[in-house]
Protein backbone atom coordinates (compact mmCIF):
# COMPACT_ATOMS: atom_id res chain seq x y z
CA UNK A 1 0.00 0.00 0.00
CA UNK A 2 2.80 2.68 0.65
CA UNK A 3 3.94 1.80 -3.25
CA UNK A 4 0.88 4.01 -3.68
CA UNK A 5 1.95 7.04 -1.84
CA UNK A 6 5.24 8.16 -3.12
CA UNK A 7 5.27 11.22 -1.22
CA UNK A 8 4.75 9.24 2.20
CA UNK A 9 7.54 6.75 0.94
CA UNK A 10 9.82 9.27 0.29
CA UNK A 11 9.65 10.54 3.38
CA UNK A 12 9.53 7.12 5.08
CA UNK A 13 13.30 6.58 3.47
CA UNK A 14 14.28 9.93 5.28
CA UNK A 15 13.14 8.95 8.62
CA UNK A 16 14.53 5.69 7.83
CA UNK A 17 18.09 6.70 8.38
CA UNK A 18 16.89 8.46 11.53
CA UNK A 19 18.97 6.28 14.55
CA UNK A 20 16.77 4.60 17.45
CA UNK A 21 13.86 4.34 14.80
CA UNK A 22 13.03 0.88 14.22
CA UNK A 23 10.95 -0.06 10.68
CA UNK A 24 7.34 -0.55 13.37
CA UNK A 25 7.65 2.96 14.93
CA UNK A 26 8.54 4.71 11.05
CA UNK A 27 4.58 4.51 11.04
CA UNK A 28 3.87 6.48 13.80
CA UNK A 29 6.70 9.27 13.70
CA UNK A 30 5.46 9.14 10.19
CA UNK A 31 1.91 10.02 11.25
CA UNK A 32 3.09 12.06 13.60
CA UNK A 33 4.70 14.12 10.82
CA UNK A 34 1.49 14.31 8.72
CA UNK A 35 -0.44 15.14 11.62
CA UNK A 36 1.61 17.95 12.64
CA UNK A 37 0.02 21.62 11.81
CA UNK A 38 1.32 23.86 9.18
CA UNK A 39 3.57 25.92 11.43
CA UNK A 40 4.65 23.34 14.45
CA UNK A 41 6.13 21.51 11.26
CA UNK A 42 7.87 24.76 10.15
CA UNK A 43 8.87 25.48 13.56
CA UNK A 44 10.46 21.96 13.66
CA UNK A 45 12.28 22.65 10.10
CA UNK A 46 13.66 26.06 11.18
CA UNK A 47 15.03 24.80 14.38
CA UNK A 48 16.93 21.54 12.48
CA UNK A 49 18.34 24.35 10.17
CA UNK A 50 18.93 26.75 12.70
CA UNK A 51 20.83 24.39 14.41
CA UNK A 52 22.67 23.16 11.50
CA UNK A 53 23.54 26.20 10.63
CA UNK A 54 25.01 27.79 14.51
CA UNK A 55 26.39 24.61 16.20
CA UNK A 56 30.18 24.04 15.21
CA UNK A 57 32.46 21.74 16.90
CA UNK A 58 35.37 23.49 19.07
CA UNK A 59 38.12 23.08 17.16
CA UNK A 60 40.25 22.08 20.59
CA UNK A 61 38.39 19.42 22.30
CA UNK A 62 35.69 19.18 19.79
CA UNK A 63 32.38 19.55 21.51
CA UNK A 64 29.96 20.76 19.98
CA UNK A 65 29.67 24.94 20.59
CA UNK A 66 27.40 27.82 19.24
CA UNK A 67 29.10 29.66 16.43
CA UNK A 68 29.12 32.95 17.90
CA UNK A 69 30.12 32.05 21.90
CA UNK A 70 33.34 30.33 23.78
CA UNK A 71 33.59 26.38 24.42
CA UNK A 72 31.70 25.53 27.02
CA UNK A 73 34.65 23.72 28.57
CA UNK A 74 37.79 25.48 26.88
CA UNK A 75 36.32 29.03 27.83
CA UNK A 76 35.76 27.97 31.44
CA UNK A 77 39.18 29.09 33.44
CA UNK A 78 37.41 27.23 36.67
CA UNK A 79 38.36 24.26 35.02
CA UNK A 80 41.98 22.18 35.25
CA UNK A 81 43.06 22.05 31.63
CA UNK A 82 46.33 19.81 33.00
CA UNK A 83 44.14 16.60 32.68
CA UNK A 84 41.89 15.74 29.77
CA UNK A 85 39.16 12.91 29.69
CA UNK A 86 38.75 11.27 26.34
CA UNK A 87 35.35 10.09 25.37
CA UNK A 88 33.73 8.56 22.46
CA UNK A 89 31.28 11.34 21.71
CA UNK A 90 28.93 13.68 23.24
CA UNK A 91 26.05 11.51 24.88
CA UNK A 92 29.03 10.01 27.16
CA UNK A 93 30.75 13.51 27.90
CA UNK A 94 27.13 14.24 29.00
CA UNK A 95 26.98 11.63 30.96
CA UNK A 96 30.15 12.63 32.87
CA UNK A 97 29.47 15.97 33.20
CA UNK A 98 25.73 14.57 35.16
CA UNK A 99 28.31 13.20 38.11
CA UNK A 100 29.90 16.59 38.74
CA UNK A 101 32.91 14.33 39.66
CA UNK A 102 34.74 16.17 37.27
CA UNK A 103 36.60 19.59 36.53
CA UNK A 104 38.60 18.77 34.14
CA UNK A 105 38.76 18.79 29.70
CA UNK A 106 37.36 16.61 27.83
CA UNK A 107 38.27 15.14 24.43
CA UNK A 108 35.83 14.11 21.80
CA UNK A 109 37.22 11.29 20.14
CA UNK A 110 34.32 11.49 17.64
CA UNK A 111 33.73 7.68 17.42
CA UNK A 112 35.96 4.56 18.09
CA UNK A 113 38.36 1.99 15.76
CA UNK A 114 35.98 -0.38 14.11
CA UNK A 115 37.56 -1.95 10.89
CA UNK A 116 34.06 -3.63 10.80
CA UNK A 117 32.32 -0.10 10.11
CA UNK A 118 35.12 1.69 8.20
CA UNK A 119 36.19 3.53 10.96
CA UNK A 120 40.19 3.79 10.92
CA UNK A 121 42.52 6.06 13.21
CA UNK A 122 42.22 8.62 11.09
CA UNK A 123 38.76 9.17 10.91
CA UNK A 124 38.87 10.21 14.59
CA UNK A 125 40.54 12.99 16.50
CA UNK A 126 43.50 11.22 17.68
CA UNK A 127 45.93 13.46 16.13
CA UNK A 128 44.47 15.93 17.51
CA UNK A 129 44.26 14.79 20.96
CA UNK A 130 47.88 13.55 20.53
CA UNK A 131 48.98 17.51 19.73
CA UNK A 132 47.04 18.51 22.76
CA UNK A 133 48.72 15.87 24.91
CA UNK A 134 52.19 16.80 23.98
CA UNK A 135 51.59 20.94 25.02
CA UNK A 136 52.06 19.57 28.59
CA UNK A 137 49.21 18.16 30.13
CA UNK A 138 49.47 15.68 33.51
CA UNK A 139 47.03 13.45 33.16
CA UNK A 140 45.09 11.79 30.09
CA UNK A 141 41.67 10.17 31.50
CA UNK A 142 40.38 6.89 28.61
CA UNK A 143 36.29 7.01 29.51
CA UNK A 144 35.58 5.14 25.86
CA UNK A 145 32.62 2.61 26.26
CA UNK A 146 33.80 -0.74 27.86
CA UNK A 147 33.42 -2.61 24.27
CA UNK A 148 36.18 -4.63 22.49
CA UNK A 149 36.67 -1.29 20.13
CA UNK A 150 36.66 0.99 22.88
CA UNK A 151 39.14 -1.30 24.48
CA UNK A 152 41.39 -1.25 21.37
CA UNK A 153 41.26 2.18 20.62
CA UNK A 154 42.61 3.12 24.23
CA UNK A 155 45.05 0.86 23.45
CA UNK A 156 46.10 2.20 20.24
CA UNK A 157 46.16 6.18 21.46
CA UNK A 158 47.97 5.19 24.75
CA UNK A 159 50.47 3.57 21.92
CA UNK A 160 50.55 6.93 20.89
CA UNK A 161 51.29 8.92 24.05
CA UNK A 162 53.55 6.43 25.08
CA UNK A 163 56.64 9.06 24.85
CA UNK A 164 55.05 11.85 26.68
CA UNK A 165 55.66 12.63 30.21
CA UNK A 166 52.29 12.17 31.79
CA UNK A 167 49.77 9.71 33.18
CA UNK A 168 47.29 7.47 31.25
CA UNK A 169 44.38 6.23 32.83
CA UNK A 170 41.24 5.06 32.99
CA UNK A 171 37.49 4.41 34.22
CA UNK A 172 37.78 1.88 37.07
CA UNK A 173 36.10 -1.33 36.17
CA UNK A 174 33.98 -3.33 38.80
CA UNK A 175 30.65 -4.17 40.41
CA UNK A 176 28.22 -1.47 39.62
CA UNK A 177 26.43 0.34 42.97
CA UNK A 178 23.47 -0.59 44.04
CA UNK A 179 23.88 -4.78 42.10
CA UNK A 180 23.54 -7.76 43.39
CA UNK A 181 26.53 -10.26 42.68
CA UNK A 182 24.13 -13.22 41.43
CA UNK A 183 23.22 -10.99 38.34
CA UNK A 184 26.68 -9.10 37.80
CA UNK A 185 28.97 -11.28 34.55
CA UNK A 186 31.59 -13.20 35.51
CA UNK A 187 34.33 -10.74 33.67
CA UNK A 188 32.95 -8.13 35.69
CA UNK A 189 33.36 -9.90 39.20
CA UNK A 190 36.64 -11.38 38.26
CA UNK A 191 38.16 -7.88 37.55
CA UNK A 192 36.42 -6.44 40.36
CA UNK A 193 38.57 -9.47 42.88
CA UNK A 194 41.93 -8.39 40.81
CA UNK A 195 41.22 -4.94 41.16
CA UNK A 196 40.22 -5.18 44.87
CA UNK A 197 41.01 -2.39 47.32
CA UNK A 198 41.03 -1.57 50.51
CA UNK A 199 38.23 -0.92 52.24
CA UNK B 1 26.05 22.34 29.54
CA UNK B 2 22.98 21.76 27.78
CA UNK B 3 21.56 24.80 29.12
CA UNK B 4 24.97 26.71 27.80
CA UNK B 5 23.56 25.85 23.73
CA UNK B 6 20.17 27.06 23.41
CA UNK B 7 20.42 26.50 19.77
CA UNK B 8 20.58 22.66 20.82
CA UNK B 9 18.44 22.97 23.32
CA UNK B 10 15.66 24.49 20.84
CA UNK B 11 16.26 21.76 18.61
CA UNK B 12 16.17 18.92 21.56
CA UNK B 13 12.80 20.06 22.91
CA UNK B 14 10.91 19.98 19.19
CA UNK B 15 12.74 16.31 18.98
CA UNK B 16 11.27 15.49 22.14
CA UNK B 17 8.02 15.69 20.61
CA UNK B 18 8.14 12.88 18.32
CA UNK B 19 7.25 8.83 19.44
CA UNK B 20 9.42 6.65 20.35
CA UNK B 21 12.29 9.45 21.25
CA UNK B 22 13.29 8.50 24.43
CA UNK B 23 15.16 11.02 26.37
CA UNK B 24 18.30 8.60 26.42
CA UNK B 25 17.95 8.62 22.67
CA UNK B 26 17.27 12.12 22.14
CA UNK B 27 20.74 12.98 22.43
CA UNK B 28 21.96 10.51 19.59
CA UNK B 29 19.20 11.50 17.02
CA UNK B 30 20.44 15.25 17.78
CA UNK B 31 23.67 14.38 17.10
CA UNK B 32 22.75 12.76 13.83
CA UNK B 33 20.98 16.02 12.55
CA UNK B 34 24.11 18.27 13.60
CA UNK B 35 26.13 15.53 11.47
CA UNK B 36 23.95 15.44 8.44
CA UNK B 37 25.29 17.57 5.31
CA UNK B 38 23.75 20.90 4.58
CA UNK B 39 22.02 19.16 1.36
CA UNK B 40 20.71 15.96 2.89
CA UNK B 41 19.24 18.18 5.83
CA UNK B 42 17.58 20.28 3.44
CA UNK B 43 16.01 17.32 1.78
CA UNK B 44 15.00 16.04 4.98
CA UNK B 45 13.07 18.94 5.65
CA UNK B 46 11.46 18.94 1.69
CA UNK B 47 10.35 15.50 2.50
CA UNK B 48 8.57 16.53 5.66
CA UNK B 49 7.00 19.53 4.06
CA UNK B 50 5.94 18.03 0.76
CA UNK B 51 4.35 15.58 2.61
CA UNK B 52 2.75 17.96 4.58
CA UNK B 53 1.00 19.56 2.02
CA UNK B 54 0.44 16.57 -0.69
CA UNK B 55 -1.08 13.77 2.05
CA UNK B 56 -4.38 14.08 2.91
CA UNK B 57 -6.96 11.73 4.65
CA UNK B 58 -9.26 10.28 2.15
CA UNK B 59 -13.08 11.89 3.42
CA UNK B 60 -14.94 8.30 3.65
CA UNK B 61 -12.50 5.73 4.71
CA UNK B 62 -9.70 8.52 6.44
CA UNK B 63 -6.87 6.89 4.89
CA UNK B 64 -3.66 8.55 4.02
CA UNK B 65 -4.05 9.52 0.12
CA UNK B 66 -1.72 11.68 -2.06
CA UNK B 67 -4.06 14.91 -2.63
CA UNK B 68 -4.10 14.59 -6.40
CA UNK B 69 -4.70 11.07 -7.08
CA UNK B 70 -7.78 8.77 -5.90
CA UNK B 71 -7.93 7.17 -2.35
CA UNK B 72 -6.04 3.37 -2.59
CA UNK B 73 -8.89 1.41 -1.22
CA UNK B 74 -11.96 3.39 -2.25
CA UNK B 75 -11.18 3.79 -5.82
CA UNK B 76 -10.13 0.14 -5.79
CA UNK B 77 -12.95 -1.50 -7.77
CA UNK B 78 -11.87 -5.04 -7.09
CA UNK B 79 -12.57 -4.22 -3.32
CA UNK B 80 -15.79 -5.75 -1.48
CA UNK B 81 -17.54 -2.86 -0.61
CA UNK B 82 -19.76 -4.66 1.23
CA UNK B 83 -17.32 -5.22 4.25
CA UNK B 84 -16.06 -2.51 5.83
CA UNK B 85 -13.05 -3.49 8.82
CA UNK B 86 -12.81 -0.62 11.82
CA UNK B 87 -8.56 -0.13 12.48
CA UNK B 88 -7.73 2.12 15.16
CA UNK B 89 -4.99 4.00 12.80
CA UNK B 90 -3.13 3.58 9.16
CA UNK B 91 -0.47 1.01 11.29
CA UNK B 92 -2.76 -1.56 11.89
CA UNK B 93 -4.38 -1.36 8.82
CA UNK B 94 -1.10 -1.98 7.14
CA UNK B 95 -0.47 -4.96 9.79
CA UNK B 96 -4.10 -6.66 8.32
CA UNK B 97 -3.01 -5.50 4.36
CA UNK B 98 0.28 -7.33 4.91
CA UNK B 99 -1.76 -10.55 5.48
CA UNK B 100 -3.09 -10.40 2.06
CA UNK B 101 -6.01 -12.06 3.65
CA UNK B 102 -8.78 -9.38 3.28
CA UNK B 103 -10.10 -7.83 0.31
CA UNK B 104 -13.03 -5.55 2.07
CA UNK B 105 -12.68 -1.78 3.25
CA UNK B 106 -11.39 0.27 5.60
CA UNK B 107 -12.92 2.78 8.39
CA UNK B 108 -9.63 4.53 9.95
CA UNK B 109 -11.29 5.83 13.59
CA UNK B 110 -8.09 7.39 14.53
CA UNK B 111 -8.00 6.41 18.04
CA UNK B 112 -10.36 4.75 20.63
CA UNK B 113 -12.40 6.06 23.38
CA UNK B 114 -10.14 7.22 26.23
CA UNK B 115 -11.06 9.56 28.52
CA UNK B 116 -8.03 9.20 30.62
CA UNK B 117 -6.21 10.89 27.10
CA UNK B 118 -8.67 13.35 26.60
CA UNK B 119 -10.41 11.35 23.82
CA UNK B 120 -13.88 11.34 23.59
CA UNK B 121 -16.55 9.60 20.40
CA UNK B 122 -16.32 12.67 18.97
CA UNK B 123 -12.57 13.02 18.53
CA UNK B 124 -12.83 10.25 16.24
CA UNK B 125 -14.71 9.56 12.57
CA UNK B 126 -17.48 7.25 14.44
CA UNK B 127 -20.51 8.91 12.77
CA UNK B 128 -18.85 9.12 9.74
CA UNK B 129 -19.13 4.87 10.09
CA UNK B 130 -22.58 4.79 10.97
CA UNK B 131 -23.35 6.99 7.99
CA UNK B 132 -20.84 4.68 6.05
CA UNK B 133 -22.63 1.68 7.49
CA UNK B 134 -26.29 2.82 6.79
CA UNK B 135 -25.52 3.16 3.10
CA UNK B 136 -25.93 -0.38 2.94
CA UNK B 137 -22.86 -2.27 4.03
CA UNK B 138 -23.20 -6.38 4.85
CA UNK B 139 -20.88 -6.50 7.71
CA UNK B 140 -18.08 -4.59 9.92
CA UNK B 141 -15.47 -6.34 11.23
CA UNK B 142 -14.05 -4.79 13.95
CA UNK B 143 -10.08 -5.05 14.50
CA UNK B 144 -9.15 -2.78 17.53
CA UNK B 145 -6.27 -3.52 19.67
CA UNK B 146 -7.12 -5.83 22.14
CA UNK B 147 -7.00 -3.15 25.00
CA UNK B 148 -9.51 -2.27 27.70
CA UNK B 149 -10.25 1.03 25.41
CA UNK B 150 -10.13 -0.80 22.27
CA UNK B 151 -12.93 -3.13 23.93
CA UNK B 152 -14.94 -0.03 24.77
CA UNK B 153 -14.51 1.76 21.86
CA UNK B 154 -15.91 -1.50 19.74
CA UNK B 155 -18.88 -1.87 22.45
CA UNK B 156 -19.89 1.95 21.95
CA UNK B 157 -19.88 1.39 18.20
CA UNK B 158 -21.74 -1.56 17.82
CA UNK B 159 -24.62 -0.02 20.09
CA UNK B 160 -24.86 2.99 17.40
CA UNK B 161 -25.01 0.00 14.51
CA UNK B 162 -27.49 -2.33 15.95
CA UNK B 163 -30.94 -0.96 14.71
CA UNK B 164 -28.70 -1.52 11.39
CA UNK B 165 -29.04 -4.70 9.10
CA UNK B 166 -25.90 -5.72 9.30
CA UNK B 167 -23.72 -8.59 10.55
CA UNK B 168 -20.66 -7.48 13.00
CA UNK B 169 -18.18 -8.74 14.14
CA UNK B 170 -14.49 -9.00 15.33
CA UNK B 171 -11.10 -10.85 15.10
CA UNK B 172 -11.09 -14.29 16.76
CA UNK B 173 -9.39 -14.24 19.92
CA UNK B 174 -7.47 -17.53 20.68
CA UNK B 175 -3.56 -18.41 21.07
CA UNK B 176 -1.26 -17.15 18.38
CA UNK B 177 0.11 -19.52 15.98
CA UNK B 178 3.35 -20.94 16.43
CA UNK B 179 3.01 -20.10 20.47
CA UNK B 180 3.89 -22.70 23.55
CA UNK B 181 0.71 -22.91 25.70
CA UNK B 182 2.91 -22.91 28.38
CA UNK B 183 3.95 -18.99 27.56
CA UNK B 184 0.02 -17.80 26.72
CA UNK B 185 -1.45 -16.01 29.49
CA UNK B 186 -4.58 -17.21 31.33
CA UNK B 187 -7.08 -15.36 29.56
CA UNK B 188 -6.16 -15.79 26.36
CA UNK B 189 -5.99 -19.71 26.81
CA UNK B 190 -9.50 -19.63 28.69
CA UNK B 191 -10.91 -17.46 25.92
CA UNK B 192 -9.00 -20.21 23.49
CA UNK B 193 -11.24 -22.69 25.21
CA UNK B 194 -14.78 -21.17 24.99
CA UNK B 195 -14.42 -20.52 21.64
CA UNK B 196 -13.01 -23.96 20.62
CA UNK B 197 -13.70 -25.14 16.91
CA UNK B 198 -14.50 -28.71 15.60
CA UNK B 199 -10.91 -29.55 13.70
Amino acid sequence: MIDKLPTVKKLMRHLHQVPFLATKNLYRVTSYFLQLDQERLQQFCAALQEAKSKIILCNVCFVWQEKDTDCVFCADSSRDDSVICVVESWHELLVIERTQAYRGMYHVLGGVISPLDGISASDLKIDELVTRAALGVNEIIFALNQTPEGEATSAFIARKLQQLPLKITCLAKGVPIGSNLEFVDRLTVSKALTDRRSF
